[in-house]
Order: structure tokens, then C-alpha cells, then sequence
């Protein structure tokens, strides 16, 4: 057997690795930068990693038989996670396979103002006076007399007396919070900077500041490469706990494109990573156990538990950051295994606590975190609403990526947008919301989710009634398009099985709300604003989620506001107000953690939740 | 040129080591562990490191032709620092050239006994509840509500949860201050050790404590190798300054030492050396910088400024410790450029903070620290007093190690005792002074410390007149003993030159107290204690050092009390309290340091104290 490295091209990316005989096409893709498709973690049951092989495909696998019809077998069509290199190989790779940087990655959100920038990271310039006999203090306390008293570690407590004595006595204290980190040659207390991360499951998210004056100068987003290992928290869980290496990798994973995004935001603002000081990173509780390269094992079975909760203080050796070596990372709290740092900078950046009245929110991902806030008490839960929204697990599912329809419009007959104005590939969780929420309006689908079959239609369905038909297996389905590529019969369709896909998200989140205000002794009349965050909540249209019962539908319309990314927004406000780093640490203990599926209603509850509302 | 390892003996200690031709035999005793005494720091200018070359001694150098007479070379003496290794080479190492265990190293001291046990390390045994899902919260905050809030580093952060898992949720918990350092498998609380250093220019000292108990388990005392760059703290900062690998050889010198002490310590107490959580350092400005590995440069020259002044807390890995790595290491805060942690240590040993009269402490040496404390006020000093109490620069002068003449009386005649009760090879600097008070007292030494020709002497000297006469310089020389090896003649004499070394080394310090009494505003009458610390005093008759005026002649001698090694007394202290520990803190900044040498009346203060005092 050759153990020379064998060739593979991608196509259309033009991308060629050499990998090693045995390595399947899913980590030749990974190793060219390609971010595949895999929602069950490579392990050939989503189908979602679809590829054409355009020379000599071999013998299609057992996954592969399910997954394609023989024509596209015979085409070249497998899935990348099944396929073993075995020679040089030439794959095309079809956009609904692949996550490109035309994701859609919400990056905004209403931020609230810092009005009191006060970095941990500061710059102070000093001249002091030279010693004599008559002044002859320890270095250390001299310089504290020019700024404040401080901790120094042992390698810079070396170095400073020379530095002070080569500096002539005159240079730049970098001081992170007490700790003295750095004193530079020259004044250089215009070149500070901070970085602020929002690590998301699928999806990274930075801005890059000027710790000065507060300024955003640069943003970036990307996918975050950890979903190939998984689409999911627990499937990267699962991986991580199998072995150090495999935690190891993911933690290297993350780190790359965080090292990516930061080069990135480098080159836009035209500043060198070494005048980066601070990194600030919140995301969810796996995220951050992943980045910090923390065993996240116990996070994945019962009872769930975190190795940390408060915020972590780190240098930037410790999780290699590729920003000044003396520099630091803030890792946000956590309220518990589910609810993360992301929900924290949430609270941050809404600032919740300080809200007077009754407050939920909501982000709604494959997990859905929920808050609470009410006279400055915070209830937080998270429910597992599964991957639905994200596009897995749905027949014709897609992420926000180009050629994913994501928006559905009844107008007599269902018209559909589609990302990147291409024909379509799939459809996104917005696009279903709208589609179940539609279906639901003109009688398509009954109260329990049921896709009537065409001869119980209603008059209402009109010119939609030719979409509905039975498929091989016997199941209804509603077309919704014909797409031109990868789909395995062309038809871009709606299941039964999807909309039960779907009730069970909502019901997750219903529930999950219902149990909430129960627990709080608060009834949704009485919640004064609904604040729908993150990255899929800001693309769904707020009557469409009400209609299949996913916001309240109690609450007026216009009392329903996106907030965007809050995740992203609160790392930013930690990054440069020390006020705010406080209030996150304090929110994060403050705040009640429920176990919703500890209720003894929760199973009632989410069965009810399943049914859609009554339509009015 | 051969580059083959040459073999060097050095008898009597049978001692073998292999270096590389062109090493000096000083080099080559320093790697067989041998400390050969070398004030100069191996320049070849004092005379001390003599040793007899058994085979082959080459050709004698020029430093040796000065310090050996001609019968001596042909002997085979030399100098081990001038002689290069050419070949395989036998070498006797007299006693007077060599440090010896049997060296009196003062370890003993009037210790305040600790009230108030309450290390920095401690342990804590517990048994947590086990997570449900009632109660998830995170690994932290668990273990923090069975003992208390604490910081956890990020690899201890990430062993954590597998650790609690594995160990069932019991285990010992490791603390150092508020840090959280291991958690351990078992209950092994009653596993839980620290040592106390002194590490002064000459010796070291140590002691192991039981920390849940605060017994003294084990004591040990050595050599400071380091003696081999030099004898005092000036000639090993210009070592250190020259280079890196100086400064590193330094510390890696003085970390050996402390290595095998520790083991020595844990073999004569039967414990691990893993058990030993912390490690306590006193010691002077120089000698912590060399420790910790920071350059001591800016100490060997005005305006002498040390790098800290507070105490550092290290992690036992910083510095190479082998006790465990987790543990930590205190090195103690410093009052000024020689006024180090070992006066500090002294403070905190005498209590002297509290002390309600007016204290003078003394510690005699090269360096002399002079203390006075009146109503809580703290003032510290330090006079260079030279090494003539450590037998340098006097011509017969040795350390007080096994064949030094260390006590000399008057009966009619000089009596002397010789330490290891041996034939004298030289004498040590209390005989020097038992010596000069004696010489004083019977009118042999004017006030002005003239040494009086035969035909001068006063009946009162006695059968002593017969001991003075005219050396082939030119000069008067007092004769003590006869010698049966290593001195040029055999004869064991006291020089005039050696009483102007004596006198300079006395009026730096009695200048000393003068101008610190001055400073502080109180008359030497109002003294109501003298503490005489340090190893070197231990040793010196108060009424012979009242005589030649190294100390007050005005203070009643049953006010001055010898308080020994207080250094090491005060390192232990800091081990077992904490409360200790931060009265340390406090003392040195609360202390103030006095530049003596500003004083526009130290030139005239230090000139009249070189006169010896008027007798009664």
C-alpha cells in the first residue's frame, strides 16, 4: 500500500490538499479550509455532505445507496464523510454542501452606548525620575508611584530593570486590570487594542476596537470549522470526550479561525496583531470549556455540569492568541451547562437587570436560551429545541447559505426568496417558520401539524393544492420548488415528517417559556417587551413565529423587538468597560438557573406546546 | 590538544572529578563540590584558596610566587585558582582553604513561638455533594461551598472535573493563599509540609515544618556554594552583571544547594519531597535576586536600587524547587538595596514592631544591618564593614571552620581555643577581636590601633612582649600560635595592617549606630536593648566588642543579648502565619531606610570611630 500523499482538488474552489490513503474526502475538505455539511458529525446519516466525484468515484457505500438514486451514483454523487481516498481525486462541491463566507452571520445588534470606557487594558506613559542616593525606592515601587500599585509576574519582574535603565526611566505601562503586563519603549498609549469574540456553535462572530476611544474599526465573521465535527453541541461533546486528541483538535479548530478573524481584523484596520492586547470571547458553555481546551465531557450527560462559572482571566499563551504575547483573554461567565457566557453578554448588552419592567428573551438556535427579567430578577433556562431551525434533520433543510430559500410569501401561490438570487438548493429555518405558518393560515395544516391530503384540502389552499402529493414512501409532501442540482429528485419539498421536525423545536421553546413564567409567577400579559436575539432570530418574520406558536402569541406585535447579536455586543461592552466585565459577573451568579425538564408539567406542557395555536 | 576529560583528586576527600583541560583546579574543586575559599572571587589576589599539588605542579604563577615561599612551591603549593589542569593531577585541600560541614553555621535562634498557626498553604479534606439535576452547579462553585471562594489556574481548571469525577467528589483540596493548587486523591491532610530558608552570602540554613502542626521536624545547614564567585555580595553581582549565563550560573548554584538541602531535610524526617508544599526565603537584596534569577546589577552600583521590594509569591516550577509542583515559594519583601529579607526577617523574629523601649539590633558581618525601633518606628541601615570578620584581608585570617583559633583570653599570657580542637591553622574574626580588646586592654595597641614596638611595650603585656617583632616587610606583627601547615611560615601572627582592617570593619559599623542614633534623635543612653543577630555574632564576646567599640560602651552588657540566627527564625515565622507574613509586608515598607553615607558627618563620624575607646 502507497503511503505517499494523494491529491485532491476541489472544485469550484480550486483548493488541492494532499492527504494520506485512507483519509475520507470529508478530512481532505477540512484540511482545504472547506467547511462541509455535518450535522450527525461525519457519521453518513444526515446526507447532508454531498459531493460529486468527477474521476473514478468508487464503489458508493451503504450511505450512499440510501442517499442518492442510481442515476446520481452513477453520476459521481457520494457523501464526503463516507468516501475513502484512494487515488488522486477531483470532487465538485455543490453550495447547499458547503458553508461559505456568504453565510448569513448577524454581526449587529442594538448595542447599548459604553458611557464609561474603562478597559481592563490601559496604557499609561511614564517619565520618572531617575533614583539617587536620596531617592533610591525599589524599581517596582517607583514605578507604582507614577500609576498605581500592581502585581508583576517573575519573567517581567526580571526584565523591568534593565528595560527601565536601556528606556532611560521613560517608557509605557500596560497595565490588565492590577497586573502589570508590559512596559514598552517610547509612548505607544495610542496603539492599543482589544478584540471582541462571539463563539457561536455554527457560527464566530469579532469586532476589533481601539481600547482609546472605544471605536469599532473592524468586524469579521466566520463559520465556525468545529462543525465538522458535529452540527450540534453534544455531538462535539461526544468527540471531544473520546480521547485528549480529539479534544485537542477541536480546541485547535476554533483557534485557527479565532487566529484567522484576528489577522483579518488586523489587515482591515491596517494594525499589527502585537498592538492587540485583550481578547474577550462569550459564547455558549461548550464553546468556551472547547476553546479553553476544559474536558466538556460532563457537559454531555445528566446533570450537566460546567467545570467553571465564573469568567476566566487568562493569558494569551494559554489559549495562543496570536496577539502581544504579554496580552490577555476574558472568557465570559456562565450560569450553568446550557446556559453559557453568549446568554451573559446578553443580559450585558441589554442591559436586562437594569430593566424596569417584565422582560423576555429569547434566542432561538438549536439550543433556545430563554430569559427572564422581571424588578432585577433574572430567571434563565435553556431547551433543547433540536437542529430543525438550522436546517438539519428537514428534508430539504439548509443553513442561511447562499441558494437556501428564506423567505416564503403567500400571495395566491407561495413565492419564494432565495440567498444570493440563485435558483434554489434547499430551504432555511426562516423559510419553514414562514411555510408552516402559511400552511397553517389557509387550512393546508390542521391544529396537530397534520398535512391534509389533497382530498381534504380547503377551498383556501386555492393554486397551492397541486403542491401536495404522497411520495414513494407514502408520506404527504408539499412542493415548494424544483431546484437544479444536488437534491436527490430536483423537488425542493415540505414532509410530514418535517413539520413534526419543526412542532417539536417550537414545542421545545413554548414549553419551555410556558414553564418559565409559571416558575417566575409571571403570566406572558404581563411581559412588557420580547427581545428575540441572535443570529436566526433576527431573519424570521415575528407574526409567522406567533402564528405556530413560537413567540407568544399574547404579546403585541410591536412589543416584540430583534436585538441581533447580543452575544457579540456584550463581549464588546466587556472589552471595554470594566463596569460592565463586573456586571457580567455578577448577572451570571444573579441570575436563577432553571431546569425546565425538571418540572413536573414539562412533558404536559410540551406536548400541548405542540399543537399550533388557534388561528384568530 | 587533547579535548579527552582530565581526572583531578582532591584528597582527603577522595573526591574524583573529570574536566576539560584549561579549567583551573578552582573550577574543578567547585564541580566536586568542594568549597574552596575564595574572597577575591578567584582573581588570585587574596591568598586563600591554597591547595598542594601532589604530581607534576607546573610552573607556579605569578600570584603564586607572591603568596608561597620557596620551599612551599617546591612543595607543590598553589593557588587553585591561578592553576590550570594540564593533566591528571592529585591535589590536598587543607582545611583552612576549604568550607567543611563541620563549618559553625548558627541555625539556633530565640524564636516567638507561633500562636497563631495559620500557613499559607493548607489543606482541606471534603466530600461534595454528588451533582444532581437539582443541583448542577459548576465544578467550581461546588468545591468553593465546602471550603471557600478561591482563584484556580487554567491546568488545574481543566484536570478538575475529571479529577472530582474520578476521586467519587472527595479528595483534598490544596490551597495557597486564596489559590486553589491541586486537588488530591484521598484525605491527606495530615500530609502537608513547608521549609524555611536563610540563604546568606556565606551560609545557608533550613528547616522543615509540619504545617498542621507547626513542629520543627528536621534542621540542615550549608555552605553557600556560590562563595566560589566570591565572598561577598559585591564581587557576585559584578560576576552576575557580566552575563546571562553568569547570572544563571548564580542561581543555579545557590537552587543546587537548596536541593540538597530539601533532601536532606525530608531524608531525616521520612517524607516525601512532594509532600513539602511551600518553600519560605530570607535572605539579603542580592542574595534574592540571584535566587529568583534577576539581574543584581543596578545593586553593585550607586544609587543601589533593587528590582521588588515586596515580597514575591512564586510557583515552586518558577524556580526549580523540587518539593511539589504545585507548591509555592515566598521569598521575603526588602527594605532597601542591603538592607534585605533577612532584616525583615529579623523584625518579624524579635517582634520588634511591638517592642515597647528602644531597640538596637545589630547584625555583624560584612555587611553590617543596623535596626532601631523606638514606639513603633522602624529605621535600617547598612554599613560595609568589608569581610575582615570573615577572616579576609586579614593575613592569618580564616572562617570559623574546623582549625580556626575562634576565642583568644588573657592569662598572663594569650590562650587560644581552636574549633575542632586541632592544631590552629589560622584564626576567625572573634578571635579577632577577643585578640584586639586583649592587646588594647594590657596597652599593646594604642587608641589609635598602633601596634607598639618592643622597646615601647608597657610592663603590662607581660610574657606577651616576647610575641612582638619586626616581619621582613618591615612592618610589626604580634605572633599567636605556631602553625603545622599551610601558612607561608608556619606562623599564625596578627599584622599591623590586619588592625587597620579590623578598624575599618569596626568604625563602619559603630559609625553606623552613631548616625543612625543621630537621625532617629536618641542618645545612645536611651538604648534599652541591643539584639546581636546573625551567625557571626553569636560568636563575639559583648565585652571584647564594647573594648574595641563595635558595640556601644555605654550599654550595660546585661542589655545586649545575642538573638541568633533571626533570619531563619523570621522565614519560619513567615511559613506558619500568615498573619506573620503580612506583618513582614508591613515592616519592610514601614521601615525607613537610612543612606548612611549621605550623612554630611558620616566621613568624620566614620574617622573617629576607628579610634578605639578610651579604657576604663
Amino acid at each position: 500500500m502507497s503511503k505517499q500523499p494523494i491529491s485532491v482538488i476541489f472544485k469550484p474552489y480550486e483548493k488541492t490538499v494532499k492527504v494520506l490513503e485512507g483519509n475520507t474526502l470529508l478530512q481532505a475538505a477540512t484540511q482545504a479550509g472547506l467547511v462541509l455539511n455535518t450535522p450527525c458529525g461525519g457519521a453518513g446519516t444526515c446526507g447532508k455532505c454531498r459531493i460529486q466525484v468527477a474521476t473514478n468515484a468508487g464503489n458508493p457505500s451503504e450511505a450512499d445507496i440510501l442517499n442518492f438514486s442510481a442515476t446520481q451514483l452513477k453520476e459521481g454523487w457520494r457523501l464526503a464523510c463516507q468516501t475513502v481516498v484512494q487515488q488522486e481525486t477531483v470532487a465538485y462541491v455543490p453550495e447547499q454542501s458547503c458553508f461559505t463566507g456568504r453565510h448569513q452571520i448577524v454581526t449587529e445588534s442594538q448595542t447599548p452606548t459604553v458611557t464609561d470606557l474603562s478597559p481592563a487594558l490601559r496604557k499609561i506613559y511614564v517619565e520618572l525620575p531617575k533614583p539617587s542616593m536620596q531617592d533610591n525606592d525599589a524599581d517596582v515601587l517607583r514605578l507604582e508611584a507614577a500609576i498605581d500599585k500592581f502585581e508583576i509576574d517573575l519573567p517581567l519582574l526580571r526584565r523591568l530593570p534593565s528595560r527601565l535603565r536601556h528606556q532611560e526611566y521613560k517608557g509605557t505601562a500596560v497595565l490588565a486590570g492590577h497586573d502589570l503586563i508590559d512596559f514598552e519603549p517610547g509612548n505607544t498609549t495610542d496603539q492599543c487594542y482589544g478584540v471582541a469574540f462571539d463563539i457561536g456553535t455554527t457560527t464566530l462572530a469579532a469586532s476589533l476596537h481601539n481600547l482609546v476611544n472605544g471605536d469599532e474599526l473592524a468586524m469579521t465573521s466566520q463559520m465556525n470549522p468545529q462543525v465538522a465535527f458535529g452540527d450540534d453541541v453534544l455531538s462535539r461533546i461526544q468527540h471531544a470526550s473520546l480521547s485528549a486528541d480529539n479534544l485537542e483538535d477541536l480546541g485547535h479548530s476554533v483557534k485557527t479561525a479565532v487566529t484567522e478573524m484576528i489577522l483579518d481584523l488586523c489587515e482591515q484596520a491596517s494594525i499589527s496583531p502585537h498592538m492587540i492586547y485583550e481578547a474577550v470571547f462569550a459564547g455558549n458553555t461548550t464553546m468556551e470549556h472547547l476553546l479553553c481546551g476544559i474536558d466538556p465531557a460532563p457537559l454531555g450527560q445528566s446533570p450537566f455540569v460546567p467545570a467553571h462559572a465564573r469568567g476566566l482571566w487568562l493569558g494569551a499563551r494559554d489559549l495562543e492568541m496570536p496577539i502581544n504575547p504579554h496580552g490577555r483573554v476574558y472568557v465570559f461567565p456562565l450560569i450553568g451547562g446550557f446556559v453559557g457566557g453568549d446568554t451573559v453578554a446578553g443580559l450585558l448588552a441589554t442591559n436586562i437587570h437594569d430593566n424596569q419592567g417584565t422582560v423576555l428573551m429569547i434566542d432561538i438556535g438549536t439550543n433556545g436560551e430563554i430569559v427572564l427579567a422581571r424588578n432585577g430578577k433574572i430567571w434563565a433556562a435553556s431547551t433543547a429545541a433540536g437542529p430543525a431551525f438550522e436546517g438539519a434533520r428537514i428534508r430539504c433543510g439548509m443553513r442561511a447559505t447562499t441558494g437556501a430559500i428564506e423567505k416564503i410569501v403567500l400571495n395566491e401561490d407561495v413565492h419564494c426568496s432565495v440567498i444570493g438570487n440563485v435558483s434554489p438548493v434547499g430551504l432555511c429555518g426562516s423559510a419553514l417558520i414562514d411555510l408552516a405558518a402559511v400552511l397553517r393560515k389557509v387550512g393546508m395544516i390542521s391544529s396537530t401539524g397534520q398535512l391534509l391530503p389533497v382530498n381534504q384540502l380547503p377551498n383556501t389552499a386555492g393554486a397551492m393544492q397541486h403542491r401536495v402529493s404522497e411520495n414513494s414512501e407514502g408520506q404527504l409532501e408539499f412542493l415548494i420548488a424544483h431546484a437544479n442540482q444536488g437534491s436527490a429528485d430536483g423537488r425542493i419539498v415540505l414532509t410530514q415528517r418535517d413539520i413534526r421536525e419543526l412542532q417539536l423545536a417550537v414545542g421545545a421553546i413554548r414549553a419551555g417559556i410556558k414553564i418559565m413564567l409559571k416558575q417566575a409567577g409571571i403570566k406572558a400579559e404581563a411581559i412588557d417587551q420580547v427581545f428575540i436575539a441572535g443570529g436566526f432570530g433576527s431573519f424570521i418574520r415575528r407574526d409567522n413565529a406567533q402564528a405556530i406558536g413560537l413567540l407568544p402569541i399574547e404579546i403585541d406585535l410591536n412589543r416584540i423587538s430583534y436585538v441581533g447579536n447580543v452575544s457579540l455586543a456584550g463581549s464588546k461592552l466587556a472589552l471595554l468597560s470594566s463596569r460592565a466585565r463586573q456586571q457580567a459577573e455578577t448577572s451570571a451568579r444573579q441570575a436563577k438557573h432553571l431546569e425546565l425538564s425538571l418540572d413536573l408539567e414539562f412533558q404536559m406542557e410540551f406536548a400541548d406546546a405542540m399543537i399550533f395555536p388557534d388561528l384568530p
